[in-house]
């Protein structure tokens, strides 16, 4: 297994691994280690790996082990996508969708009553939680299958070829041998450093699985994780409020980011800018009070909340990991690797959200497709492309826009809106799409297709729309940025 | 206007007609003409071409008429998509859609009561033409703003530079010469040539402001218009029954027409195989008794419907526009042009659903945007490909997948089925996408745009897939037809 390639993954897509297994093992001699590859973390990356080398006829066994959370939340096989990210969120997301077709159902003129429409928290949140425990349930027949082994460990290094771990009851730790390590333990949220919040407060890996309705809730942190889960709470009937610390949507295209917030704010989700939390208390009526400062106004205020959710960013898990004892180099909590995905140790590679450091591109993709809150990019931003290109070589084309289903409902409109960011010269080559709107991944997944194939501004204003979608609107593009011209639709409602 | 070029078009997408004028008037010489240019016809079309001519500057004048359908019905203007086409059923489909969100919603957690829900059919009718209406009025207004002349009366060649129509009054008739004439005067649904079939039945011309309950409806054709009008009937509650002459869906792939036809038979909606009408009668009970004939079996048979609905093909509206006077060659009710839409009369141009004979691919585009019935494609299907190609130059890589929101309200996955046609060798440059699946419009789109741009297999596969969408099964594609192996997802639930 001299090259063993993985492609650049994550926790979240479900990543092809292609790994190549060169002479491995010559039939007549009898290996050197227990195993040919140990994979430690069975998330996407690691169980892609895993599954990848064991096709190509290596041996293998992945670790896998879920530290409980501060508020005691603890789940399955399958990583943070399965479990406490993607799944989970799409299906809260969904619910509250749903809540919304209600009222739609009736401008519609079906006959349901949609007055007092209340979500049943602790159903859905077993609905959830039941068909994770499906999806960890196939994990562990697919493993079988395809007789990768697996153990329900921590596994940590104690040499660059071996690791130790402790079995189920705890009493015994054991150690095996492997050729080639895979490091996939993946990343977990971070708390804020203030009284009461590992106490308190909550994050992502618990809300799914929450027993209790969250309430009134502050979500602390405006990235995509804090933003989708304000965006699902207010949906389900809850009265989120987000704190922002700088900005939302770091990294983003600032004027998507902003006009999802805009959209948000209108939805009736408040945001508190520019502010940081200073302290949680619990109250005598049970109740969370949270005392926090205003880094431009210098004023402090407090609230009180049922629920506090931490969203501030997440930490790679390398502590328990042992790495010096097999000499992988970090950087803060992340493995520095290389190009092939290899750490500072040759037969020792890393995989997914424990990588430090990525070309930005995939990763927006990536964190694109967590984000449900009705926002898409795929591509360059427009800072990007300005700051790369220079601002007199690239075309933005933009428009706002209607869904033919918006109008009976008569839902806001007033936050549909896409733009393309192109290259100015010739056929003028597309850099990045950016579109708020309707069911966005699946809008935006072709395109993503179509930008990989070269697509020109040319090619997408010759492309036949699909008509009546929100999707053709792309096809439709025809005013710039550069020419002042008015992008809001004057005259075609259909 | 030497050079009149427009974009293949139909009534379906608002086209992008391009019309590039040379010199068509000096300042100093008068115009010989008293208009530049004449459309006949203000559906899609006809508009397009008409607004991008007078933004060129051209003195532009533009008939609209609509002659009431048998069973009464008539409309403004905007032609057959606005009015009785696409835009209508994508509101009549998203009611249906809604039905379904209401059950749905229970599964989630809602607290809605999803027993005896029904439509208000006639409050549905009433939203659904309030919207048209808006069309209808924005368009009217719109042409105003773009200084286009609007006379809703029937033009008809006088001779191959004049146009001859009624008054509104109807008591005279007027003329008008144009230097160039656009006929965009699209079709309307045929009705069959047996008893009753003209009194008794409706078509999709009536059924979008029907003002009684369709109750239990016979949807005579399989084309999109049928099998689209039977989906949503069926979402609305209301019983639709399909009768088939031959196949489901002609011209589109097999596999998928047949999966489609198999879903909507699962979810309730009876097919009568190789069948034809033979006459509709109205019972004393005011039902309609309708007697056909199997093909196949020789068997006659009759069943008792609410209502009946035509879908068996469409006819181009050449009957009433004198062509003779002007030489325009027809076949049959179309017209035949060229290249550059041009008729046999140099000065006298075709465009839209009047036009004979085109290419197949973009009208296949066109269909499936048309086609909600959840299924789609872009490109040739596998039958065009083994045609063009033979069997051995292509591949075909496919597989059945599980949307992850289906899981909670325990949807049928049976027909979740996509596939893509490519070359066998070298990238294996793709030819055809097809998805059954929900959304599927807006998950195709942008495949279009990447099919354009010169979409391989090989850049599919390595686009970084949105997770978890449905659109990034296509990304996902791993098994071959040729493998014979299962394309039913074995594993992978989440």
């Amino acid at each position: 297994m001299s090259a063993l390639k993985l492609m650049r993954c994550s926790s979240c897509p479900r990543l092809r691994a292609s790994i190549g297994i060169g002479s491995v093992r010559h039939a007549a001699s009898k290996p050197r280690h227990d195993y040919d590859l140990v994979v430690l973390g069975g998330g996407s990356a690691g169980l892609a790996c895993a599954k990848e080398a064991a096709d190509c006829g290596a041996r293998v066994l992945c670790f896998d082990f879920v530290k409980p959370s501060p508020a005691g939340t603890r789940w399955g096989i399958g990583g943070t996508c399965v479990n406490v990210g993607c799944i989970p969120k799409k299906l809260m997301h969904q619910a509250s969708l749903l809540g919304e077709a209600v009222h739609e159902a009736v401008a519609y003129g079906w006959n349901v009553n949609d007055q007092d429409l209340r979500p049943d928290w602790r159903k859905l949140v077993r609905s959830v939680q039941n068909h994770i425990k499906s999806v960890n349930w196939v994990t562990r027949v697919d493993l079988r299958d395809k007789k990768v082994e697996y153990v329900n460990s921590l596994g940590a290094f104690l040499d660059p070829h071996t690791i130790e771990y402790a079995t189920r009851s705890g009493l015994e730790r054991r150690q095996v041998t492997a050729e080639h390590v895979v490091v996939a333990v993946g990343g977990r949220p971070r708390y804020p450093d203030i009284p009461g919040a590992v106490e308190l407060g909550i994050t992502s890996d618990d809300i799914f699985s929450y027993e209790r309705e969250p309430g009134r809730t502050l979500v602390v942190g405006a990235g995509y994780v804090g933003l989708e889960c304000a965006c699902f709470l207010k949906g389900l009937g809850y009265e989120p409020t987000v704190m922002v610390r700088s900005i939302v949507l770091r990294g983003f295209d600032r004027q998507m980011s902003e006009l999802l917030a805009a959209m948000m704010a209108e939805r009736g989700v408040p945001f508190l800018g520019t502010t940081i939390p200073r302290s949680v208390e619990r109250q005598a009526d049970g109740r969370l009070l949270v005392r926090y400062h205003n880094t431009a106004t210098g004023a402090d205020g407090s609230d009180v909340f049922d629920t506090v959710l931490w969203a501030i960013g997440r930490r790679g898990l390398v502590e328990d990991l042992h790495l010096p004892a097999a000499g992988v180099r970090t950087h803060g909590d992340k493995i520095v690797v290389d190009a092939a995905e290899a750490t500072s140790v040759p037969h020792i590679f890393a995989v997914g959200d424990i990588v430090y450091g990525r070309p930005e591109l995939t990763p927006v993709a990536i964190l694109a497709g967590r984000l449900l809150a009705r926002r898409l990019c795929v591509g360059m931003s427009e800072e990007t492309a300005i700051e790369l290109r220079g601002a007199d070589n690239i075309e933005v084309l933009h428009g706002y826009y209607k869904p033919t289903e918006f109008f009976i409902p008569q839902k806001s409109v007033r936050h549909c809106y896409l733009k393309a960011v192109a290259e100015i010269s010739g056929d003028q080559k597309i850099l990045g799409l950016h579109y708020i709107g309707p069911v966005a991944g699946e809008v935006i997944q072709g395109f993503a297709a179509a930008l990989k194939s070269g697509l020109t501004v040319k090619t997408l204003l010759s492309t036949v729309g699909i008509h009546p979608t929100t999707a053709e609107e792309f096809t439709r593009l025809s005013i710039t940025k550069r020419s002042g011209r008015d992008p809001t639709p004057a005259s075609c409602c259909s």
